[in-house]
């Protein structure tokens, strides 16, 4: 299970405002303290003002990526914005979140995709929204595909997310995601699988419960990638178990060490 | 899901203790608190002993089957201690756990199953103990079904634990537990799949989280009851919050229903 870390997120208030005031030690302690807890992407966005997206997404990679160990991941939709940020970035790999189904997004995100080489996550959303049936989903998980092999680029650089719908507006969107999921790399061997798994308990009450549930499903059903906070020891707990369960933990190594650095609660 | 309440259980102290006091009082409390928690039947297991077994597992049923509204699920290997208690038994609805994929076991056991209309739960465990594949596994449930052909005993009265060997053993088990039971309603449509779940992390640290990781993976298997304890609320807190993602709670109204009683911790 890949882990891209999502605290640096400026929709976020605290990262909003760390960010108005270019405070560099806040942001490369939130990178470390997310790396030393499993991150292997460390996600930065820098909000949607299309003004300041730009000088803050290539700001943010300059002050964090010497800092860490590990890669980050360029969250934006924003093709002008991540074309800065890449311009400086000089680290082996990196991953793109994300683009759409839709033909302009992929016309303007892929060219970028391809000339940095990077990997890269395709929302299975397209011009008519997010669809309501395994079956109209894959269909854009087809979109995706065909999109990348246009550019040439190879389908163990693609991250495709089933996108989540919360189960609190439609109670069948856990499974219908779930399946999706499953389905994705039964048709596409070497794609992978992603997801931003919060969103499906909104307007729920005990959010976090409802996503450490649906983290265990989603690891059940075959998720290669989250995108969620690594400081949530909860939800890290769940995730160090389930990984052990479902056999991709060798010797149950990654859920002992977890246990004996403290870092699971019973 | 149903709920088999396991905290009656003679391999416990605190059960056994009572047993030897003949503490009335005790085991009502803990079966009408464990119905007040959301089980659907009360497992009583009275241990193995056979010389009190007997006269212990009917003396369970006398007292605690009048205090609540749910049926017992009798739990013993012993045929005759099953044949007084349920002399003695007058509720419509009753299980009988277990039976192995074993002759002797088959012809002990399924003639008292018919007799009293029983629902049964059959081990996927044979005289060569539990099969370390899941075809081996399928065998034995093969081996269960036919049996309870053999009786005329309908397939939806027949509840099949796949058997869980822990991961701490070795790091496959709790795949190959969870594909044998999303291949058994496959195979055999009527039949139900049933699993006490804890001897999965048995020899790990934090066994209750993997416990809990487990039962989130089973549910997103499709396993049909479990044999927990209903007074564990984050066992059962990852157990609505699983339900309602898999679409088995309609309108999210069991997990809601916890939530607003008090007892979701999140």
């Amino acid at each position: 299970m890949l882990i891209v870390a999502e605290r640096i997120n400026a929709t976020r208030k605290a990262i909003r405002e760390a960010l108005e005031k270019k405070d560099q030690q806040f942001f490369i302690q939130e990178a470390q303290k997310q790396e030393k807890a499993g991150a292997a992407f460390i996600d930065i966005n820098a909000g949607t003002e299309a003004t300041k997206e730009v000088d803050d997404l290539k700001w943010l990679v300059e002050v964090i990526q010497d800092e860490i160990g590990i890669p980050l991941c360029l969250d934006s939709a924003n093709d002008l914005a991540l074309e800065e940020a890449l311009k400086v970035y000089h680290k082996r790999e990196v991953m793109i979140n994300s683009f759409t189904a839709e033909g302009n997004r992929i016309q303007a995100l892929l060219p970028i995709v391809k000339k940095y080489n990077a990997l890269v996550v395709g929302l299975a959303m397209g011009e008519g929204g997010i669809p309501q049936s395994v079956e109209d989903r894959m269909k854009l998980v087809d979109i995706l595909v065909n999109a990348v092999d246009t550019y040439d680029i190879p389908h163990e650089h693609l991250f495709i997310d089933p996108l989540v719908v919360p189960i609190g507006t439609d109670q069948n969107q856990g499974k219908l995601f779930l399946e999706t999921l499953h389905e994705i790399p039964k048709k596409y061997p070497g794609v992978r699988t992603i997801c931003g798994l919060s969103n499906i308990s909104f307007g729920m009450p005990n959010r976090r419960l409802i996503n450490r549930a649906f983290l265990a499903l989603s690891i059940g059903y075959g998720l290669h990638a989250a995108i969620i906070d690594p400081l949530d020891e909860k939800l890290m707990g769940i995730l160090y178990a389930s990984e052990a369960l479902m056999g991709h933990d060798e010797f149950c190594m990654n859920y002992l060490s977890a246990f004996r650095s403290g870092c699971l609660n019973e």
